[in-house]
């Protein structure tokens, strides 16, 4: 199974150095006729969650067999290993630094298997592998190399660790650019009425779109990730409440009881 | 009529998260052979009139049959309405909010047709209209889907305010990366010997290149987009007159006269 | 000898306004079958020595016959020329500037050819050659216009101040995006032992990978760039020492004596 000769780039990289250039040079080199899709270069740096969340949010957008290169490696030139990944009949090519825990929730099937350093460039360097040996191998796949011949079979592949601890339970998965929370309550997870409680407050109201809530009142609304998102109109709900990717919140009822024992903290936002 | 199968992005979706990608990734599922052309997404959030002026500059620059995504839009999933327009011998596509204004002021035709929701993605979130209808109504036009097919006609779409509301009063129409001040004069309707004045300021100084002028001093020049600019040498004439995108300027006499009765805040840097 | 239809562009214009999509959009106009890949275009403004960088260390990624556009261009309008260059069997189009100087240091062939001006848009704004010269031009020369119809031979190009001024010395050539400190030392250049001492600090310990060292160290390490780079794992080194590009260092012994003579400011951070 092989794709359309499409390769996308998920990275770290950002686009003020040559370093996406320069990938994207070898793949014209490697396999003129694959077409390049950047993602995006500006995951914020050495952030493996937001890696995942961008990759498994933008992959089922694209055409079955496309290759998916997703390179935030601050282990790069250390023991973590290079690996290719067959997932949802799609292609990934990433360090194995759990980069793809979110692709592997969303996916039935996950084959992973040790890159061989053979399908890289014939220098490898010890800061960019990126260039060195992703790229490349990412092109050769795209171009029509049988995933079976990249290398030998990993069963151990690391994971984050799973987003939802709790049924009532979940956590900031992402904070978009806009500053919209989204979090790792599914739509059909959040009972009718039920409200979120996140830094001392508790936001109850939902809303079908951006425009119809006030400018300075939080609202949820049911995002194009399938995710419950907490959002403030033509504002950053981030910064209203000055929270951060990874922090904990809980579904809690609408009746205003303290939620939390210390409730000193307690905004009233709603 | 429709286009070389080209299409181009103009949205204020920015680089970092996964919502340029995502949108490249259903483009390449609904028309894999056209191509994609990323015109900006870096438009400031929700700010319209940018991306009427990103629009209006950029588009002429494509070969004609061209379909141009333009997503600015604060109001999505709102009552606003999302169009497909033919103008200047391109097709557009964006939500109904006035962000063809500048398009609509340049080009002789323009005919806006409601967009029917089925030739959308199957599923439509609240949120992201334009990974769901924009993108792939976009790519269905560019790869040939006439564009009489698209919806019915609509008569009153909706414009921003005009860029000039007399002979002898301007605005900024834009204020670029560099802090260049895109005013809504035209160079023919400036006459010779005459001033700019803005912010207390009158800037009478004209250049031909931007290197001709020593760097503390303001100075007229024809800029690229057929409109003047007010720059200044290797530095930001925003920052310098402290002003932004909107404010508004009269064509001044050269004599140093008070270009308000308040002449207080004047400074005189020319 | 022409490519295959391979065209790169190496600006300072950034992302956020038209002017990238602008150029673009005339190659696509000009030469609808040649392919744009982006290098960067976050050069920092007018900054041609971080443009010479980019562009002499993406380049030879791609595939033989690739036409680079390399627009950081503070004399936009004034006499600078424009050129076209031949360089290690690809080709350049760039204002005559000094922004090839690192290419020129590293390929064996170095022809510049003044660009006529009948090759462009029949207006030439005076603000924006990207779009009306050198975008134009690279189009045709990727599509297949000869070199040698481009213009007059010129021999008397513009080069950067040289590199490395003596053995023992250096300079920061970059300063890419994470913050790790590019050097003029080649690494067969830097002796078993030695160190790099610049701002009053001595750096000796040499790394194999970034995530080798404790992230409170600085390191020396083989860069992607076949120049030894000064970094800090997970950090900046850039902010860890007050330097950027320019500065001056030297390659000192590993003795702790003092590196200059008033060794008052001298850190310690090996």
């Amino acid at each position: 199974m092989h794709g359309p000769g499409l390769l996308t780039f998920t990275t770290d990289f950002g686009t003020r150095d040559h370093y996406a250039g320069a990938m994207k040079g070898v793949v014209a080199t490697v396999a003129p006729d694959v077409r390049v899709v950047d993602i995006t270069h500006d995951v914020p740096s050495f952030d493996i969650a937001a890696g995942a969340f961008a990759i498994a949010q933008a992959y089922p957008c694209f055409p079955e067999g496309t290759v998916h290169v997703v390179v935030v490696d601050p282990g790069v030139g250390s023991s973590r290993r290079p690996i290719a990944v067959q997932a949802g009949g799609h292609l990934f090519i990433c360090p194995d630094n759990g980069v793809l825990s979110l692709v592997a929730e969303s996916a039935d099937v996950f084959k992973a298997r040790l890159i061989r350093l053979r399908h890289g460039l014939a220098a490898l360097s010890r800061t960019f592998h990126g260039r060195d040996l992703f790229a490349p191998v990412g092109a050769r796949l795209a171009a029509g190399l049988p995933f079976e011949e990249v290398g030998p079979e990993v069963a151990d592949f690391t994971l984050l660790p799973a987003t939802n601890p709790a049924n009532s339970a979940g956590r900031i998965l992402y904070v978009d650019g806009y500053g919209n929370l989204v979090t790792s309550i599914r739509e059909r997870d959040l009972p009718v009425g039920a409200c979120l409680a996140i830094a001392g407050t508790r936001i109850c109201l939902r809303a079908e779109s951006y425009a119809s809530v006030p400018s300075d009142r939080l609202f949820l609304i049911a995002g194009s990730s399938g995710f419950v998102e907490i959002s403030l109109n033509r504002g950053s709900a981030a910064n209203a409440l000055g929270v951060r990717a990874g922090e904990h919140l809980v579904i809690a009822s609408e009746r205003k009881e303290p939620i939390v024992a210390s409730a000193q903290s307690a905004k009233d936002i709603m």
